[in-house]
């Protein structure tokens, strides 16, 4: 995953420790459970920029998911404490795309990389403009030079 | 489990095929999707008796959860079909109880039994009556002597 | 997602009811469940070619995950049924491809579409050839002039 | 419920964000996720006792669920933390008694209450006793008076 001009600090990061049942017959964390994972980074990325997603809901905005993406590189099992780091790799009027790594805690080794792109919508399912206020809490952890046009 | 009186045919029955998702290290399902099964048999046996569960919720009501149990007696395992077999035990005017038996296909074998109680509430959570029509359709299920009262 | 050369018989249809555990507080299926549809998917794909995915985990093989994605277009809820459609997408020597369409019951409605990438491994992790015999029942669902070169 | 001779320190708290995907079409938490919620607490206990769970697992021995229930008096929602009380309630040779509160976090109100009883097997499914070891870090959290006979 490339991910040009993001430095270090605008990831979020978060600790998950690997529930049981989280794991599969195969001994190993489901693979569908890191999109779950995904889920909480983009909740923690919201709430180190200064707002809850709910907060988004309560004014009456979804950022639901229209494209989910996960490559799987090694398998994390039950107990392990994961780390998911979480980017925010594209922010448009209507539009926003995250990404992330899974790493295994004190180490630097990459379990899995995913992205998510997500269309902001109202209740009635039609898509909206993001919000001013929250795209400027966004916009704190955006790469240098992409904007959000 | 006590069932005095539920004739074999007050049971609703619904075939399940264990997924992968719902298996953990240990190689067997992970003991809460009893409980997911357990709302599938619910489904089931409301739309055997006449009506959707959803239909009820359309209409402003829920019927929560306000206690589960369940014993387990040996483990299911992936793509496995099992038996869910869901009992209306009793029906009152607020409030409900199910009982289930999850049986492996093809036996007579118990896998698991459970009980769920349920609550009549609003969109407020205010507890309110079972609706008449929706009482007409589930008192087909019930043990012979058994009253609403 | 074009699959030139896919013959309409070459999909494998599984029906799927939305059960409840499967709704978010959107009122809609949780996004991560549609990969485990895609796995069910898979299951009754191996079924309908003559084999069990489960036998080829006892003779020591494993289709791990590599790579998943997908595309939300329309959302699905509570107690609908959909048809999860399995395609296999590419049989290669030690890796495979599968696609997904979800569409809602009883119309021509393309919900979600998807991809899983798989390797063949072992239980040590090994990367290793699929065996011969279980190639022979997939290849069966194969598009015209897809080797598996 | 009833725990006598149960002093406050007994206790392993756990804090717990609600996930999204933990929630349903009624907007709050499922009720099968607090078993979920249950079995983390129960790792949290072993691991503040001294050992992990995965440990014993190494070790040959696992504490299989035989039974659980649970109550529900208050609905949890998306993004708010819960801390979960683990307590030790029972210790026997072959078998152990968990007993759970669910409560918000900043308040005393007590969302859920539960039990799980576990049995000690081997790979094999044979009930084993307790190995000694685990015996004698897990009853450092027994009640008073509670012996493990």
């Amino acid at each position: 995953m490339n991910r040009r001009g993001v430095r270090g600090d605008d990831c979020v990061e978060l600790d998950v420790r690997v529930r049981y049942a989280e794991t599969d017959s195969m001994g190993v964390v489901y693979h569908a459970n890191y999109l779950v994972w995904f889920e909480m980074g983009r909740s923690e990325y919201c709430r180190t920029r200064g707002f809850n997603y709910r907060d988004l809901e309560d004014a009456g905005y979804y950022l639901v998911v229209s494209e989910a993406r996960c490559t799987y590189r090694k398998p994390a099992r039950y107990d392990e404490v994961v780390q998911v780091r979480t980017f925010l790799h594209a922010l448009r009027r209507r539009s926003l795309c995250f990404r992330y790594q899974v790493v295994r805690q004190g180490s630097r080794e990459t379990l899995v990389e995913g992205e998510t792109k997500h269309l902001c919508i109202d209740a009635a399912g039609r898509v909206k403009v993001i919000p001013d206020r929250y795209v400027a809490f966004l916009a704190q952890g955006l790469p240098i030079h992409d904007s959000h046009g």
